[in-house]
């Protein structure tokens, strides 16, 4: 038991440390009530509001708006020297992915267990007019969960890109995915 | 700072609870060191060796051996329910892509940021024969890392896959992708 409370004071003092850090520098954004898995286009949207990456072809960094105000459009801010954005301007389809198990929200239970909630978005990855209106919305969510984001080397042609939503794939509980439409999930209430 | 305190000495316990868990339960591997970026093939191994998860088309928990001891080979533990495995058996590309940040040893670094490690291993997605030699290595590389796994229901038909890699995409440090074949990855050492 010493052995082990020692290990506990000393991961105390560090995940103090990396909580406090994560908190104002990380861009993780404090998590809200998990809602009820049978309310698919809440769930989704709060899965959404709370991931700060997913993979999209490769690891990705990303925003739907300000911590837990997520509009539910997964902004980017990809350089063309990554195939991510290159390919992405010759082909918009994209399928985007994020699992819950990031959000430390899963406890214990495996990333592959369908309870653990997983999304696929899939869409057309659009680069957005850097001087229009939703740009600079875009850019205000994608800096302030990233804040690192704004010290990104100007000559690497950081554009900011959108995901147009046409199809959403949720596991979040047993019996395989939620029918959930866009339409839907654009409807969904984020718990408050 | 006394808020600050409470935060802490709660975060503390739970920390403690989960930690604790997660080592005996949560089947995500003790860490080992983190090989320099330049020995690419040494980092790809401890990258692919030290992680429990990623994305194949949908999130999915995999193994490469038993906890540091991995052999390379990405093995999977799929139902057919799911349209990963299910799209698997028709058209075997497939492409799995596993971020560093999952391990905690990005510390505060953004998840895009290139010195936090990603990488794409791009291949074919076999289903194995349940008898052979092979897969019992895989069932007990799978199991090992993801103990629930055991208990998943027999009339799912979870089947055993594995990734045959033929091409490696991996960012860990400045200045693009790291040139790695798959002869290399499979040449790396993990470090003790």
């Amino acid at each position: 038991m010493k052995s082990i409370g020692f290990f506990c004071n000393w991961l105390f003092a560090l995940t103090c440390i990396l909580g406090l850090l994560q908190e104002s520098i990380g861009g993780r954004p404090l998590a809200r009530p998990r809602p009820r898995p049978d309310d698919a286009a809440a769930f989704a949207r709060w899965l959404v509001s709370q991931s700060s990456w997913g993979v999209l072809k490769n690891v990705v960094s990303f925003s739907d708006g300000l911590p837990n105000k997520g509009g539910g459009i997964p902004y980017f801010y990809l350089t063309t020297l990554d195939p991510t954005a290159s390919n992405a301007l010759k082909d918009q389809r994209s399928s985007f992915t994020l699992s819950e198990y990031n959000l430390g929200t899963c406890g214990t239970t495996d990333p592959e267990n369908p309870t653990c909630a997983k999304i696929t978005l899939t869409g057309k990855l659009k680069a957005l007019d850097g001087n229009s209106t939703e740009a600079e919305v875009a850019r205000t969510a994608l800096f302030t969960k990233h804040p690192e984001m704004k010290g990104w080397p100007k000559g690497h042609n950081f554009q900011i890109f959108q995901l147009d939503i046409r199809n959403i794939f949720m596991i979040n509980w047993f019996g395989g995915p939620k029918p959930l439409t866009v339409d839907q999930y654009f409807g969904g209430k984020m718990q408050v």
